[in-house]
């Protein structure tokens, strides 16, 4: 027997549920790529994504998901030889980090702690010791949508600061962006990178870069850009050269109206919600480890993202059962492990367009199965994240 | 704050959530009304419609609401200074006699107790009484809406039978059909309406008749026939005339991938869903109203209905102001009370498309409503509902 | 060989091409049925409804088609044994005396030519003849869509007043209404109907009843009133008792954006838009009709409408080979002929969300099938209709 | 005044009209992006895209427009200082040598002559003379969007091989594939690429390369390669790989409908449809050039192409204002000049999804604007545009 009929809950951490509005507005005919409305939308995106970034600088919108803008970033600020510093707490951070490898790119990686966050003292250190400013950039992950890691950010641009190194800060804010607050100009980040179909709540096919000034002075003598990313091209007046071509007219459709969902909702409130909601998560995922199989990947309470949640599980048990139970029985569809993860942990995101019974519904169905799997877990989860839920959000 | 932004949850009983492929099958060109598909489409609507009513008789489609259904049934079968029985336990039975009163019907209730389902021992005695066979039809309603109160209309249609009585059985099933059991054949119904927005998960604006072969005989001679409303003037060959007049074509096409959803999970899974989901919302009922503010209106537990629950609250408590907190700060749409429970019960459906995160989603925000605005309850109402969930749903 | 892929082309008078914006707006989840929201668009569409027939007086929506809202105009003003005149000019008015006669009301045909409209002055003579005031209501078609004739209702209506007759003046607007004026108040109407699915562009499944004070003081004694139809039940304040039950939330919403549509372009602009339209169409036919076998229905040209045109075809000619021609060929849907002229004729719609590339698209179609299959005919139809658009449509 | 309401034709090479259904592939929920049925689809897409492409090699899908298609072609096989010829025909051509130049590689360009295709033996004569071997590669566009012109790639092919030269040859189907025949494999092509929006019928946002196993031997020592846009790593078995990162959902579900519709036709048979439509185009075209203002920018007639057609208009008469006038008074949106032609020419595409009343309708509206325009051109457009598919489509 099931009980699944009804609609699909999306758990996992991208892409993401879109609201039936998002989803809509890519229900319209093509328009001529240089007609004035599309042009104005095009200049009103790049603009309110400098809000969304914190940033005074630059900003570009690629067709292409994560990998192109993490491309994107590097070749159009780094040469061939060049050297950067990798700080890694999960895979994505290890990915870019490859893809820079491949681009000719020197790489060293820092830290690599899939359950803590990288120290910004750690950073600071090798960056003193770096008397040549050999590095030429530092790559950083918000938060680490493998591990559930958030890293601070702010304070790692205040570590860099303090080493007095010159280096570029780069960070990838694909699984954060819209969710949890991002300040670049403030905290000293001079690209970020950032996808659509996360906190962003879009179908995936774009992805973002915003520069600082600094950023762009460098990027002049960058040895390893192309045209199709390459900023100054697409800093050009023409409407078609700021996308390198055919503009992708239905998926900034769908990007206006999820950014006019998610104004109207207010940033502050946005991330209030994000915080709320993912601690309900946590609640339900405390009172469930007090037995020994079910236990938070991240140690640090403090490092624990509020847009993805992993959840290791002791074998035998086996999260596969799990995730199939919650999808087969009852229509809800949890993030599998990925890298060193894979077969030993579940995760549940609460990204994007979330809401309180999005969330109890989910916890409710996850507790189902951990019950009717017989995987041993602590009870009252759900009621946790109820009873956490109703004194903060009040009548 | 609140926590309200991501999919709303429409939990009251009618309209009802619609699928995405439902409303989608709506987005399509008009076709010429005279086009060979769009007449096999009624044809494999009218004939599914037998198969849900459970019945060798006819079906007829009216673009009406289901009082325009209540109206067909009445006005196809009676002529004005018949006497009918009406058999009352909510508003919605006590409405469809109105309608009748109207139309010249002279109407008699039986019951009306809000809280209890109709007793067919009280049908079969008054029918005895009936000896001149005054009383030319029996109204009754399978699941009323306003109560929760589910009748057991094979019952009475046994009581009907073993009082020797010959008048018309007339049911109402709005509420019901395709959620719960009903065989109109085999439980001796001769006409029966129901609509399109509740279990059948469509948009409101179709309803339907189903007529046995003996309403369909009686029909010959009714007085109060109209064109629109009338079988035989349906039972025409042309296509046009099926609906008596341009057919409804973006709704039809709704309800037949409506149909297609209900027919592809099985009709007895769905029963079986739909009773599984309702115990799961009276586990939590019952948890919560082992305080004295909460109780079920239904006194009951075999009268309780597998689509709707009405919930009682008693003063000063308001469940309007439950009601608020849910929509407003959690997204989630509960029914108000109706008729005499105006300002006293709220209502959580249970009906058409609904799964286990929707239910569990539902529940924990109606407890964290009752928790955050003080209103006295028994605590672990979503607890227990995932107690019972886990149980019933084996991995 | 086909040259049919790409937009199918519907020009059959009703259902009409929906705009995407309006199938749209039915792409919605349900509502609650007492939403404050829902209750205002009823609101604002009964207001915006009294715009579009010219009244000050009162408009009921009904879930129903046309034939609905014929039923609802005569039971909610006669009593069976009235007797009323029908203005027939086709088959729809005849459809509507025959609709009465059923309802037990006695009816007498005035006219009843298919190639001519009503002449005022028959039914001025008709009614001073009626010395009794026997004749209760006068039954007139505005446009009759199977003949394609406009009958003047504003002289019709100054007819009535000068046989000093008090009959109530009902007109069928339905293939008319936002295509070509209405003045039901300055003409002299007492009763209107229309429906959704012809020029305002939405799905079927909505019908119009607008009534004067006159007819609504009748309406007190009329004897075929029923609770589905009544417009006394339907004027409470009480939302749900508009629609006589469930709003059909999704054809209003549907109906909401049409009527925006129409009052954005303004209905003078749609009016004239529609009178340069339908002269097209006249000018390529009456450029094919040079030869003998293709000629207008209508003989006089005043009298052809401007949401329809009906050409006949001389045997051994087969219209339906025509329409076979354009619509499996080229995608391009036309009307048959109706009644008299099934076999006889075929249709071309230009009515409601139309515009000069839809129907030179259509009437090239046209031209090639006449071509095609060797239908003797004048050359020139579409270059016609181009030349008469070109120095109507000035730069 | 206007007739423009109505559906809106859009004319323009690109993005062209998208059928509904397409547009409504998008309208599903995001799905998990290792889930079996997303990878089953990227396997049909790669598939077939080979189908089309008509080649056994191998086919990627980029998440680009098809610039970025061009920087996969040029990376995944060239190095840095090699040199290359590119066939000029107009403006599309040019730009692809440009983006290779920005990626430092030498461009020799061979013929640009903007009314006039690449002749074969200009190409065999510079090959011969290349008796080192310098030239890396040969870049020519099947059907250049700009000028109209059809380059015969089958006879480029054989002229490459006539001289015996071992360069790659590259080939842009942005415009044709889909609308005219491609045979990468038979007639020489190594590297072919083109994208979503134009006889592909769906959104912009992909693009694809397909790659014969000689361009897959000399990538792997190609020293442009980059993460992105490399071949190597984008045959990986994992589905994400497939794509560098996140599939992009949406759009891969319109290009299934999409090809779906095609497959549907029959290639054959869209091949035919896209050579009468554009006959039907040249035959109006060609009456109006009658007088001196209106020209075809293609001398040759053999060298027009089926998807778009370019027309020169002669001052002091002004292109802008014949767009101007067909778009705001009737609705057409009409390609402009582009390059060289900005301000000279209009063009009409007859591109994907069109048919005989959509073309008809667009030269209808374009005949209106010259005459309304009192542009001087010969009368009877439109009419031998009939006359030719009134031969063509048989009955």
């Amino acid at each position: 027997m099931t009980v699944r009929t009804g609609r699909e809950f999306l758990a996992v951490p991208g892409p993401t549920t879109i609201p039936d509005e998002v989803l809509q507005a890519m229900l319209r005919p093509a328009v001529e790529l240089y007609s004035p409305p599309l042009v104005e939308l095009t200049d009103s995106l790049l603009r309110d994504l400098k809000r969304l970034f914190g940033t005074a600088g630059q900003t570009y919108i690629y067709i292409a998901n994560g990998h192109g803008a993490w491309e994107a970033a590097l070749t159009n600020v780094l040469s061939k030889g060049d050297k950067i510093l990798v700080l890694a707490s999960g895979r994505f951070g290890l990915d870019w980090g490859e893809a820079a490898k491949r681009l000719g790119i020197s790489v060293e990686v820092l830290g690599g702690d899939w359950r803590r966050a990288v120290r910004p003292a750690d950073v600071e250190r090798r960056l003193r010791d770096d008397k040549d400013g050999v590095i030429k950039a530092i790559l950083a992950v918000q938060i680490e949508t493998s591990t559930g890691i958030a890293n601070d950010i702010e304070a790692i641009g205040r570590a860099i600061k303090a080493a007095g190194h010159d280096a570029l800060f780069m960070v990838d804010a694909v699984a954060s962006l819209g969710c949890v607050p991002f300040e670049m100009d403030a905290w000293g980040v001079d690209i970020a990178v950032s996808g659509s179909q996360k906190g962003l709540m879009s179908p995936p096919g774009l992805s973002f870069v915003a520069a600082s000034d600094l950023a762009r002075a460098i990027h002049r003598n960058a040895g390893l850009r192309t045209p199709y990313w390459d900023w100054t091209a697409r800093e050009a007046d023409t409407h078609y050269r700021k996308y390198a071509g055919t503009p992708p007219e239905h998926l900034i459709y769908a990007l206006r109206k999820a950014l006019d969902l998610l104004f109207d909702e207010g940033l502050d409130n946005a991330f209030l919600r994000h915080r709320l909601l993912a601690e309900a998560v946590r609640r339900a995922v405390g009172s469930w480890q007090t037995g020994k199989v079910i236990a938070f990947n991240v140690l640090e309470p403090a490092e624990r993202s509020d847009t993805v949640t992993t959840i290791l599980m002791e074998p035998p048990f086996d999260p596969s059962r799990l995730r199939d139970y919650c999808e087969a029985k009852c229509g809800v569809v949890l993030g599998r492990g990925l890298g060193e993860l894979d077969g030993k942990a579940f995760r549940i995101a609460h990204m994007g367009y979330v809401n309180a019974p999005m969330m109890l519904g989910t916890l409710g169905v996850v507790e189902m199965g951990l019950e009717a799997l017989g995987i041993p877990h602590g009870e009252g989860g759900v009621q946790a994240a109820i009873n956490w839920l109703s004194t903060s959000v009040k009548a």
